[in-house]
């Protein structure tokens, strides 16, 4: 049954969409971690050159379906958003 | 030490990188399996109530540090770049 199978396929894409939520929250706790560590030593916490290691990882480790661009744009994403939580993190590190 | 900190710190983030590629990708199979399902009952691909469902899923299954909208904004590009590859793979079986 057709219905029957798109149940299934979606009760499997909710599943691994509450791995990413995991998995992308526990990456940003790493980044948070990094964030300080950085901050301690007076580090700045954009490293464009880091930033194009991960990229060029990601093309190493991807075998598709999505082509390396698209997953770059998504980690783009992730990339930014974590060096928010970190100046987030370094705002109120400021205000104590 | 700072440094090995560090490096060991981005040896984590290197290792859920990897595991996000897989999961990003694995992700995409499943969503093309359903491009093909729904494509042979005739059903649209966008389905805006469904994509709405799995938003308020993010929502709750999010335990931070990420706000909800920062997740849901990663999220929507995800399901962006799905529909593109379903709508490639439409395109193909147009072809043959």
């Amino acid at each position: 049954m057709g219905n029957e199978q798109l149940e299934e396929l979606r009760d499997q894409l909710d599943s691994i969409n509450e791995q990413l939520v995991e998995l992308i929250n526990e990456r940003a706790k790493v980044a948070q971690e990094i964030g300080r560590v950085k901050r301690a030593q007076g580090l700045n916490r954009f490293d464009p050159v880091r930033e194009r290691k991960m990229l060029d990882i990601i093309e190493n480790k991807n075998k598709g379906p999505f082509e390396t661009s698209t997953l770059q744009h998504i980690f783009k994403q992730i990339f930014k958003a974590s060096l928010e939580l970190q100046e987030d993190d370094h705002s109120k590190a400021l205000l104590v």
